[in-house]
């Protein structure tokens, strides 16, 4: 997300309480830490942090952690999670590449990927959140029954995942080019979807079960 | 494809050179009969016939069918195929149910899906050219490195055969949301996609290879 610096961001998320400060202390620990029997949600490059508070109001059974490395993001999220907090709602900030030092294996449910960024030049291919190494580590961390879930306006990203995902051995359970045409209340509108609509766009989404490793 | 009915087209037909009267009889020889040791191609509802006769044209080694159930769209491919013969191409009229008639066990190499009807009613979903029984024939007529080529303009009908296909074990090579964002020379514009481009539409697109069978 290209946006301002936040000046305020930095000291804030030193002291804001929806922020998990050191998450390698909670790993395998995270649902009894947001009090949930349900669902583990991890949202990766959560922006400002909507789309995680919408759902986790939506679904109190469930628990929900928003990841962003982006620090006047992150401050904004934190800002939003204080103001109005939910007991089964965090936040980390923090770089999603080390994911498995955060969650114990099988310990999240689902994985959102909102509107990730692009990088659509061939060689940033490694930082798209749908690349190889990121699928490793969804893998690892994702329960037997794990789902990713992945909504974007961009085509060319939207063809690059679908082809990763299928060839990393996900399988492929739903699956829209124009997710929006139809209502889908029980899944709430993240920040750049909301601009997408307003512009016309087609919402891509694609929701992935974990299914079994390529050769496994 | 919703066309005026053409008077001439029955009469036409009984005597048309470009089309294969009795395809049950070539069964096995088709590529003998197009002159070809190249891919033979099958085209499933060809509607006016330009795709299967352009690409005759850029692909003189390889040999191409164009099947049409309608009668006067089957009119317009076999008077079109007439006054411009190629050696490696011919059409059917009929309905292409009843392929295993036609083409033996692994004798087709690409079979072409071009903006087939989408049949939106969920009552109608086993007309539809992506259903289970017609992915079914395909597998069976396809050759071991066989493909699947698919345009389409209907997000639920692109939808669909996606899930369909992969639930068949057919494996997905390349897929795009918007095909002709990009120049693709080597593939022809059928009619149907000639129009959706003229109006901005964007163009869907996937290739399947056969693969093995669910469950083998
Ligand atoms: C284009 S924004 C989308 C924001 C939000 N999901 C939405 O739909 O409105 C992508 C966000 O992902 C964050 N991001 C990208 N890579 C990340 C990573 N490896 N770890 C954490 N956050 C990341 C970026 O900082 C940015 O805020
Ligand atoms: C919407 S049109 C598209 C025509 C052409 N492929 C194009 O892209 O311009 C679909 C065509 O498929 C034909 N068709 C549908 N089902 C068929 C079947 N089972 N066998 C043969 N032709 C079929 C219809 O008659 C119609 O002409």
């Amino acid at each position: 997300m290209r946006m301002r610096r936040l000046k305020w961001a930095e000291d804030y998320l030193k002291t804001s309480p929806s922020r998990m400060m050191e998450p390698e202390k909670v790993k395998g620990r995270w649902k009894r830490k947001l009090k949930t029997d349900g669902a583990l949600h991890v949202e990766i490059g959560a922006g400002k942090g909507s789309y995680s508070h919408d759902m986790a109001r939506m679904n109190p059974e469930d628990g929900f952690i928003a990841i962003e490395k982006n620090e006047s993001a992150a401050g904004m999220i934190s800002k939003k999670y204080d103001e109005s907090p939910l007991p089964n709602l965090k936040m980390i900030y923090g770089d999603a590449t080390d994911l498995r030092n955060w969650f114990q294996n099988r310990e999240a449910d689902i994985i959102h990927l909102n509107f990730s960024d692009p990088w659509p030049k061939r060689r940033n291919a490694k930082r798209r959140l749908s690349s190889p190494a990121f699928l490793d580590q969804y893998r690892d961390i994702l329960s037997e029954e794990g789902e990713i879930w992945m909504k974007t306006d961009n085509s060319s990203l939207f063809e690059y995942s679908i082809l990763q995902m299928l060839q990393a051995g996900f399988e492929l359970i739903d699956f829209s080019v124009d997710y929006r045409r139809d209502e889908h209340p029980e899944d709430a509108i993240t920040e750049y979807e909301r601009k997408f609509m307003e512009a016309g766009n087609p919402i891509y989404r694609s929701v992935w079960k974990k299914g079994r490793r390529k050769n496994d």
